[in-house]
């Protein structure tokens, strides 16, 4: 049955990524080739120690092929692959884009990319990249951590949600099978909640309930989600008035996000859990943030259509701000070298 | 003539006060006693090294007499003070406050009090703690920093603009005298631009352009005064906002503000010289903020006049984030103990 599992190439094998590998792989169902960077030579070494609520303990996990770039499909050498799952951060002002690191892999008409990411409008530039290619919004509430390399913590049960971001050059119907197709090699391995979700405006809006809020609010404040709800004003100044922006927001596109939502995202985690949301993870260690996908976007659908989104605007004018400093500090912007002033006009 | 110096106590000798007890020593028409904490030992020791743009180098200052906490005058072995002059950050959320603080030293009717520091309505707290005793106003913008205890960096000439805070019970003539007076003494060095600013609102409001906007922007963000200038969107979306909100707050009680200061503000560091406000250096050094005064008060001011707010209001709650985070660092809040949640509730 080897020859029949369906390729797939796997770009980010962090935290989440590792754990989707691990279903896909287990499942029997697909060939898993897995990219690796920092933590290439560890899992080349050792593969993957798991400790998964969903698979127990695992002491080695390695999945059928890791490689340290992204392969050549063009060569002919590498099988093409039918799907790359995209489990990478989505970087949109940084290069390279996700759809120029892809690129490689990548058979036009061919590969279905599945995006695994947050944000809004991040199928635009691989649809504009892949014109031919059918591309799979999925939509992770899973809960894992690489917390050395290859390391993975995963607290938090896997759950996504796939459906098929509409390319209106292609056939609907040939989205959705190819969407369903991946959620039942997905699924097959029965330890994970994978379901098909055709509403990705509805699901992606809600999931920014929590990460348009609570992300910049906890990334900006260095409280974790535990903390923000006890420093008093966090959660009634800046993360609830952000969550209402986003269901007006998601109202004005079509999507009603049902009010008891906003209650449910804040008490997410119960006190006392403290647990630093992902970009203040980011944040603490000098990396790139998602802010364009997560913040920037919404507000340009706020924007359009005339809703006021003062609270996340604020909040990605500070998170741009420190994307800056990031850039700065990664040599991707410069400044003048400094002067002594001895005396500056006042 | 020493019997005839008037008694100063000085409260705060850091890169501002050491600078002030320097002015106020060498004018040989003041006593000056200096009350340290952290630098204390070396002062004791060395004196204070200083680098100065209007004395040059001083290899050893010695203020008159230094102690190491607020000296009691009800003992009658200690000189009353004519004037403490109180150089401290004003923290008006953590205790001890200053008006506890400087008790001891208090004579009452006798003592003025002058308060070289950053805000609005600090005056408050002191005058109704001591309501038989002078409270002047001191805004300075001399810039001088203490880059190791008792080592001073006086980069930008010292101008202090001092006028009294009106206390309905005492009167105005006795309250301009204690002000004038102050001033001749604290001019007689001759090195100094200390000047009468009876307007003490419009001075404090005009310091606020500078202090509640790019004070906190930049302690949030950690960009410097260039590098926020160099960030896309840092001013034009945070800096300019707060600083047009602080005009219009000042307008509404009373005190126009023109509209080239906000300009003036933003380019007072020329590029390329990169300074981090005093709120940024606190942050970073986890040290408490005055966030209260230099943005709550505004923000009550406003409230209480019917002027929106949103870019102070954002500044302020996550300033007070900080705050409490810095809070919890030293003791002053807890958080329950963290627990292990196997499967929180998604």
């Amino acid at each position: 049955m080897v020859a029949d599992k369906t390729n797939v190439l796997l770009v980010g094998s962090g935290g989440i990524g590792t754990i989707a590998a691990l279903n896909l792989q287990r499942g029997n169902q697909a060939s898993v080739t897995c990219v690796l960077r920092s933590n290439f030579a560890e899992v080349k070494e050792n593969g993957f120690k798991i400790e998964s609520i969903d698979w127990g303990s695992i002491e080695s996990f390695r999945p059928d092929q890791i490689l340290n770039s992204i392969p050549d499909v063009s060569s002919g050498s590498q099988k093409p692959f039918r799907y790359i799952v995209c489990t990478t951060k989505n970087i949109a002002d940084v290069s390279p884009t996700l759809a120029e690191l892809i690129k490689p892999a990548v058979t036009p008409g061919y590969t279905v990319i599945v995006l695994v990411q947050n944000g809004l409008n991040i199928e635009r530039p691989i649809i504009e990249a892949y014109p031919e290619n059918i591309v799979l919004s999925g939509v992770s509430l899973c809960g894992s951590h690489e917390t050395a390399y290859g390391h993975i913590i995963h607290e938090d049960s896997d759950e996504l949600y796939i459906g098929p971001f509409r390319n209106p050059s292609l056939d609907p119907t040939t989205e959705d099978d190819a969407a369903k197709n991946f959620i039942q090699i997905y699924s097959a391995s029965g330890k994970t909640q994978c379901e098909y979700a055709p509403n990705v405006g509805w699901t992606r809006w809600r999931k920014l309930l929590y990460n348009a809020c609570l992300n910049p609010v906890c990334a900006i404040t260095d409280l974790d989600t535990g903390r923000a709800r006890l420093a008093p004003g966090t959660i009634e100044d800046l993360v609830r008035p952000a969550m209402e922006e986003i269901r007006a927001g998601a109202k004005a596109v079509g999507h009603d996000l049902p009010a008891e939502l906003v209650d449910f995202f804040i008490n997410l985690d119960p006190i006392p859990m403290y647990n630093p949301p992902s970009m203040q993870v980011d944040v603490r260690k000098g990396r790139f943030t998602e802010f364009e996908n997560i913040l920037g976007e919404p507000l340009k659908e706020g924007a359009a259509h005339g809703v006021p989104m003062p609270t996340l605007k604020f909040l990605y004018s500070v998170c741009r701000s420190l994307q800056w400093r990031t850039k700065e500090k990664n040599g991707l912007v410069t400044v003048p070298p400094a002067e002594d002033f001895t005396k500056p006009t006042k």
